[in-house]
């Protein structure tokens, strides 16, 4: 099953860590930004950068996360550069999370899915056009609209992440209201996420399905592992939003149970006066195994 | 402003509805369905069929609403005929509505807005890959994922839909919950919508920040009709999903504040008994001019 694929890898890494690949070209170095005048020449320094950063990490980390947005701001140029990258990652034996949120009615859900994780069907055969480990998804519109999701991870192997407890600064305007059954949103829709996965719990006993919880927000954090103990945790928030590895300790259990994401902080680390004359590649490098040790230092 | 240029064109052409290009190769004609063997086949033959569409109701409809998910599922060469076919519909006098519901925390956001309504920043300028008129959001995480939208509607004059109350079955799982001060979670949504729309509100009364409201749900259409009379209403749920017009109508105050979107009922025409012996877009023609009867006739 896709989730003890995911765990095997993190523990043969000792890195409970996914590099997010947020790859905008703000965050090439100053010689390849220069050349992005066109979407295409965009596509093309993105997809080195991030084939390189694949290259340098792969024996590092477990699994990278890309998020689609950087990419189809760039438009057909940018989606060319996300299905490359995607497909670069995998065949390097890194798992793969596509941050794509995706949410709509059943019969569209179960378009989306056929791009990421199921099988789009041509008069010839089958294709998924850009083949992923795990997706993550946006239940607002509850049970219907995820299902489709559900069905292509049980026959084909893959997992999803559902946002549960967002990483960004208002995410308790809505999900920390308090519903009339007691509970807040973001625990009503990690109930949901419990339901969708049932079937789907592994010999680490996660289920495949799994929630979006962020490291900024330590009490709630700590609520949802307690409450919901066979739900994977997908990290953000960790680096650049502000999230510390002392609070998003709460979301693992005997070291397990969360995987936690950094994009701007490896992507843009050459950046940083620590890593002072290092090019990008080292600079990532280091920046990851610094952040492995400050992770796996608190659990 | 773009809610006031959506409201003129529904009253030249007197059509409160949107025609959804969810242009699957299910969809096409078997000849068409045929020739799809490959992803770049079946982008050729998916942007044919709506250039076709878009040239026979060009007159009668005044927008398009173009389901991302549908081009997604064809991957690069999908995205090739959603690029496509949104540029065909504005040069022909469209309005676009970008259905993609993304979502995200704020920097992301702030990417996913210059690929659909912002604009995309390259080293020999600024381009924005899929330019619509309004796309549509799920606002899950709260202001800060929704902002950076608003403000590139502000900048460029485009619009946005949030999902309120979804059209789907199980759309009452969350959104029909009573939160802690009394009210829905849809009706929260849709205050919080109202505020972030409240500078955009055009010569009709009516803002460039809107809410997606479903014609399946009569009772709940109406209450946000009432409670949150600023907001513009895209309607999906018509036809095939069920909504019928004598239940939509009260989305409507004075024969305005909404349009009515049909995709597969509009798309696949051609293929029910009342239109035999028409071609896709006679079928597709007639269908359109019967829908915009049916919902008139009930204002």
């Amino acid at each position: 099953m896709i989730i003890d694929a995911l765990i095997d890898k993190i523990q043969l890494t000792g890195n409970p860590s996914v590099i997010g690949l947020d790859t905008c070209i703000d965050y090439l170095p100053q010689e390849m930004q220069e050349v992005c005048t066109t979407l295409e020449e965009a596509g093309k320094q993105i997809t080195k950068f991030n084939f390189d950063l694949i290259d340098t990490l792969k024996d590092v980390i477990p699994a990278v996360k890309v998020q689609v947005a950087y990419y189809e701001m760039y438009g057909v140029e940018g989606m060319k550069a996300f299905r490359d990258t995607i497909a670069y990652a995998r065949s390097n034996g890194l798992i793969v999370i596509a941050d794509v949120k995706r949410n709509d009615i059943g019969s569209t859900a179960a378009a989306y899915s056929k791009g990421y994780i199921g099988k789009c069907k041509l008069a010839g055969g089958e294709v998924t056009p850009y083949e992923s480990d795990f997706i993550t998804v946006n239940g607002y519109l509850g049970s219907d609209g995820i299902l489709p999701f559900v069905e292509d991870c049980k026959k084909y192997d893959k997992g999803l992440f559902a946002l549960v407890k967002t990483s960004n600064p208002t995410s308790g305007e809505l999900q920390d209201k308090i519903m009339d059954n007691g509970k807040t949103l973001y625990d009503n829709m990690a109930t949901l996420v419990d339901g969708w996965g049932a079937e789907l719990v592994g010999k680490y006993g996660y289920s495949s399905i799994g929630g979006v919880v962020g490291a900024t927000h330590k009490e709630q954090a700590q609520a949802i592992r307690k409450a919901h103990p066979n739900m994977f945790f997908l990290i953000p928030g960790y680096g650049a939003q502000g999230g510390k590895a002392e609070d998003l300790a709460v979301c693992f259990e005997n070291k397990m149970g969360g995987i936690v994401n950094s994009s701007r902080g490896i992507l843009c680390a050459y950046r940083k006066p620590q890593y002072a004359g290092m090019d990008y590649k080292q600079a990532a490098l280091t920046a990851a195994i610094d952040m492995k040790k400050d992770i796996t230092r608190c659990l």
